[in-house]
């Protein structure tokens, strides 16, 4: 298909839809690529770029000019060329921009570039309908017609005063059954939810699926609609946000897939196992202290990585669930109160867990007292665990800084270090050596 | 509030969202929601219902007579109806269909239990807009008012032939811009993206993210358009499927939060730490096999929490990546690929992470030998900790199991005993005991 016949191929290429396209040029070298973007349109190309896999597009944007990369972005939504500009170098970034010709569509570009990734600003895109309070229901939808050629899928109409602050929405049915003259003022319905370019990306998404909206308006400091976030977008959002959660948990820097070059998954998973390293280090230095029990009480030594992983595994449990309940925003109570219910929560399954492992081992070692100092050193460390792992997502998080950080291979090492220092000291305390 | 103005209390709550009026019933005991639920008309309870956290929503339900629970599904969306009615006990559910009075509603919600949950038909309901090709404009707009007062938000109309075969889309615009009467066979679009019945949500859900649509129609065997899954159905969908596998890979069975009683909690959490137990227990019976070396090699037996948290975390890393591509489809090759794929990385990530434990050791311990057979064996620990990873979960989904099971305590566990198992035979053979 591919060497000769680039009529042929535009055809069958127009006839396809742009997320299809995208995944053929995924498929692609970089070469062949390049050829397809520049030989179809782009308003083909455009939306088929925004669906390429971000590796393959930083490659292909790439090989083409700041002129045509800023005819791609001529026919993008603003939040998409926005988003374009903002994985580009800045002196190319700059180039492209000042290669737009609309100056409208270039000037609402530029203005989004101005909002973090992970805020309603970063998030929407300036398309919109909205109509003046002051107008009446004809001059309205002679208007909004206009407006309405830019924007995709009408989700809402927004009605905002002179000074372009948000007042309300209008439905369209309303509008359609509204005598000719009526003043918008008395159509619209003055309750619309909103959420300003401060507003951080999970808690739109929060309220977008609390009341199950498909858009939502987007005011500046003063009130002003400046913009809307579109379902889609946020379900992009999600979707990224939940992998990063999981890669974090599961000890893998985020952004990368199956598919990824043996480099960019080594740089995304040696960091955490160095950590694991540097971890075990510990756990032998600290085990090393209490060599000269080897040889009396061998059999403590035997259960040191049965105790890292209770530890481990009790750790990552409570975290999680702490991670999870920080993102869903339905954490009730303090943080003391939290605590205590760990503590509960990790007394019982530690009694439990401890009974098990003390039936075990006073079976197959028939030795009464290290049997019970095994066993309560495990119900110490489950307790202790069980609090690190509460503890450490709260605390990050009221700092600042992602409690995801907190899951996965952090709350691990850190469990099987302390696990084995208390294991040790209750096991020599209760052995009485 | 609660105590005694009932007028009052329903005037305020009757101007909340349901949204709103749900976050409020969560927080009240059994009682008191119950007694909001029958203060307040069914319209706004039905949707609040279907906003409360499940637990809450279960309590409330099993307070209802079964006329009060019909009551509140003739207000709701079929798929809301029928998710309700899946979550009542047999016999209830029975008598609730019995009790409603639409026999249109009531049919459509049965026809909807036939479906599995986490299917195409599970998630769609039966409220839709749809039009026969044979109709006119004027047939069609007139009729389509009548059907679009049981839908809460038209994403698209529908167009099928005599036979209810779903044959294409119309745009409103188009058909409002065409002459009255255009047969709609010619205004409709023959391409529309539709999944059938059978269609698992996760397909569904890359569908529509795939090409940012908000609604997609569902066909049954025979092509006939039978109903449509919305966008904000797929939305928390997608949210429950990450929090299920973020639970699974962090050694929590499905469906609890950080709110849940202790009880709950423990039932979710205890399982697993007890596979982590039995693994445990495995590992230090692998150890006391080689306990008469304890003696003479003390400092091997120091290293084993290192070996086991490290073939751990490489073991969940690898699993993690797998289970994502599979969750995207967006897995490339074959099994043996991703095999060999995984070696090279992990002999890269090994050989790294052998030199470092290699040069600590032997400035810390100063033997070449013990020293060496440490790093060789984590070298390989590392290797086959990383095939383990990758091979359970595309074993597992080949079988059609959720490849998700496979991460969390069973890989960690697991790579545990392996791990041990491989680094004292290997150690044992460098050393020549």
């Amino acid at each position: 298909i591919e060497s000769d016949n680039s009529v042929q191929l535009e055809h069958i290429l127009e006839e396809l839809h742009f997320a299809d396209v995208a995944e053929i040029i995924d498929e692609l070298n970089l070469e062949q690529a390049v050829y397809i973007v520049k030989l179809l349109d782009s308003e083909k190309t455009s939306e088929a770029l925004m669906e390429l896999d971000e590796d393959q597009r930083d490659r292909v944007l790439n090989a083409l000019s700041p002129k045509e990369i800023a005819d791609e972005l001529e026919e993008m939504d603003t939040d998409d060329a926005a988003d374009i500009l903002n994985e580009l170098p800045d002196n190319i970034a700059q180039e492209v921009i000042s290669e737009l010709i609309d100056e409208q569509h270039a000037e609402d570009i530029v203005d989004l570039l101005r909002y973090e990734e992970n805020s309603a600003g970063g998030l929407m895109a300036k398309e919109l309908v909205k109509v003046n309070e002051n107008w009446t229901v004809t001059g309205c939808v002679s208007e909004m017609r206009a407006q309405a050629e830019n924007v995709t899928r009408v989700h809402s109409i927004y009605v905002v005063d002179n000074n372009d602050k948000l007042k309300g929405r209008l439905s369209l049915k309303d509008l359609l059954t509204s005598p000719a003259s009526t003043p918008i003022k008395d159509v619209c319905k003055p309750k619309v939810d909103y959420v300003t370019v401060k507003t951080s990306g999970e808690e739109v998404s929060r309220i977008m699926r609390k009341y199950d909206l498909e858009a939502i308006p987007v005011v500046d400091e003063l009130d002003r609609l400046v913009g809307r976030v579109t379902i889609d977008d946020i379900v992009d959002f999600i979707t990224e946000e939940a992998e990063k959660d999981y890669q974090l948990a599961s000890g893998i820097s985020q952004d990368v897939e199956a598919n990824d070059s043996i480099w960019d998954l080594t740089k995304a998973r040696l960091p955490w196992l160095v950590l694991g390293l540097v971890g075990g280090i510990g756990a032998a230095a600290i085990m090393g202290g209490f060599e000269h029990l080897i040889k009396e009480y061998a059999v403590l030594f035997l259960f040191t990585p049965l105790i890292a992983a209770m530890a481990g595994n009790v750790g990552v449990q409570s975290s999680a669930i702490i991670v999870q309940g920080i993102a869903n925003d339905d954490l009730k109570g303090s943080i003391g109160n939290r605590l205590l219910k760990e503590i509960l929560l990790a007394m019982l399954n530690g009694v439990i867990l401890a009974i098990l492992l003390f039936a075990y081992t006073f079976f197959a070692e028939g030795e009464f007292l290290t049997s019970l100092a095994i066993s309560i050193s495990l119900f110490a460390v489950i307790i202790v665990a069980g609090l690190v792992g509460t503890f450490v997502p709260l605390a990050l998080h009221k700092r600042g800084i992602d409690p995801a950080l907190a899951t996965g291979p952090f709350i691990t090492t850190s469990n099987d270090i302390f696990g084995i220092l208390i294991y040790f000291l209750i096991a020599k305390a209760i052995i009485g050596i």
